[in-house]
């Protein structure tokens, strides 16, 4: 399973790149739009994976507490996400879109989905939990069911008292997977959110839903996010060279934050990928004086999607 | 949600006392089965809500490997369950039941039931979560969807590689409930499984069953669990009564083990009674000096479910 989910990154990180913003959206581009220079270098600083555990709430609680990201995106079928919805009525506002989750991918660690299991089999493996991988919804996923499950799950955090602001992709599920594409898009549209969508993915389908997808859309220009690869260089040299990459427009960074404890290393066993220690250097960076110099000293803008959602 | 848990405890905490052992089940009493003398006093030390959390499944393997509990049981459709039978496939024998679940008690930590939703509405909230009440469950189940649901709980856990040695059932609604008693005393049969019924709780039932269910089931002499009440005590003076009343016979020893952390302190939320801390003071106990010269000043004999199974 490992290895799956590593030729699944390596492909996700395909779609992670930079591109020169393509200008104006508009008479004023995005960054003139949220009072800043034409020119501006924007970031969303996210945290993946919230309600993924206790340990990854309290994480993302201390960042947004503390200043450290500005966005944030839950895991609504996951057995925390009542839990994080509690903190989330307790502190709003607080930035947070829903990570359309449709995959189970720890070893012993898994959920099923919000729907009724009779309604999404094809999501579902023997047990009724998500497939592991995204190459296997890809194989099984009925896009009508998959649509229906992506829909209980913002109705789920409706209900919770969340109001989104945006939608991203566990996994990347909904940008690798063309039958899913379409799903994610019309959804955008339904609730009124912003979406992540790399400029750089819009390579990836035929021309003609490109034009319409830039024009209905703001894109992310560029996307960042610690891979394996880099953990051969320190924490603060690979987050050095991301931020020094960030160019105007609009950028993301995706940040994987948890406390590394007996709860976090069991849910990552087998794991070291995005694993519990992993989350704790994650958080650690993010939040303490080095990220905040490191961003004061090539002049990032930090934004939220909920800003991207007010101006789309 | 707090005073109705607390009612039900009180309920079940009615079926626990202790009523001297019936005498001959057969030419020689269960104890003497067992190898000891006939008015030996033998006693489960039992772990309940194995799989409730990686806090719950760490304290309990740390009581399984010190030898402080002879058995414990299995919340199956809890998020971990599959952890727990992970250490349960690399650590056998262990000895561990089903612990029969249809409620999900807790306020922001959630499961439903094995089955798919479809095939259990009645046991479930407009969530898809089990009901957090046994009234609740009194109300609503429907006993077929009952009995498919514990037989996905049983079946689940013969998947995942655990021989279970006994049923018995969370929060008492196996035997609280009368339209489930038939399905406990049907699926105990079926699976050739001991259940946990107290000799006390057959005076709930009419007459003509309690002759039947007596002739057909080893029934425990003596049920002993901490209750709110007993928190005004010492954890010390508390057990100390307990393990000083045990009579002769067959008893059990219910306890309630868990690493008082932030994911058990967050399942437990807005509830002290069986909360984190409760549950460290139960795991600190009865892996203690004091509690095995407890056991051994008032000639306790630990016997194990899967005994009990042997000789039924």
């Amino acid at each position: 399973m490992t290895m799956k989910i590593l030729a699944i990154t390596a492909v996700f990180a395909g779609l992670i790149s930079f591109v020169a913003p393509a200008g104006a959206q508009g008479p004023k581009n995005l960054a003139e739009r949220l009072g800043y220079a034409a020119d501006a270098k924007l970031l969303i600083v996210h945290a993946d994976d919230i309600g993924l555990s206790r340990s990854v709430n309290i994480a993302a609680g201390n960042a947004f507490e503390n200043g450290a990201i500005t966005s944030g995106s839950v895991i609504v079928p996951s057995p925390w996400f009542p839990d994080f919805a509690a903190y989330y009525r307790e502190h709003q506002p607080v930035d947070v879109g829903i990570h359309i989750t449709l995959t189970a991918e720890w070893e012993y660690y898994k959920w099923g989905g919000v729907s009724p299991a009779g309604e999404i089999p094809s999501l579902l493996d023997d047990h009724g939990h998500f497939h592991p991988t995204v190459e296997a919804v890809a194989q099984h996923a009925v896009p009508d069911q998959a649509e229906r499950e992506v829909r209980a799950q913002i109705e789920r955090a409706l209900a919770l008292g969340i109001r989104p602001t945006h939608l991203d992709t566990h996994m990347g599920s909904m940008l690798l997977i063309p039958a899913l594409v379409l799903v994610y898009l019309k959804l955008g549209k339904e609730y009124h959110l912003p979406l992540l969508i790399p400029r750089s993915w819009l390579q990836t389908v035929p021309e003609e839903s490109r034009q319409a997808i830039a024009a209905e859309h703001i894109l992310l220009d560029g996307l960042y996010m610690m891979e394996a690869a880099d953990t051969a260089k320190s924490w603060s040299e690979a987050y050095g060279e991301m931020i020094a990459a960030v160019g105007p427009g609009l950028n993301e960074l995706i940040v994987h934050l948890a406390i590394d404890d007996t709860e976090m290393q069991a849910i990552t066993v087998n794991h070291p990928d995005f694993g519990s220690a992993w989350r704790q250097k994650d958080l650690d960076f993010v939040t303490g004086q080095e990220f905040r110099d490191l961003l004061r000293a090539h002049d990032i803008k930090l934004v939220s999607w909920d800003q991207i959602r007010e101006v789309m």
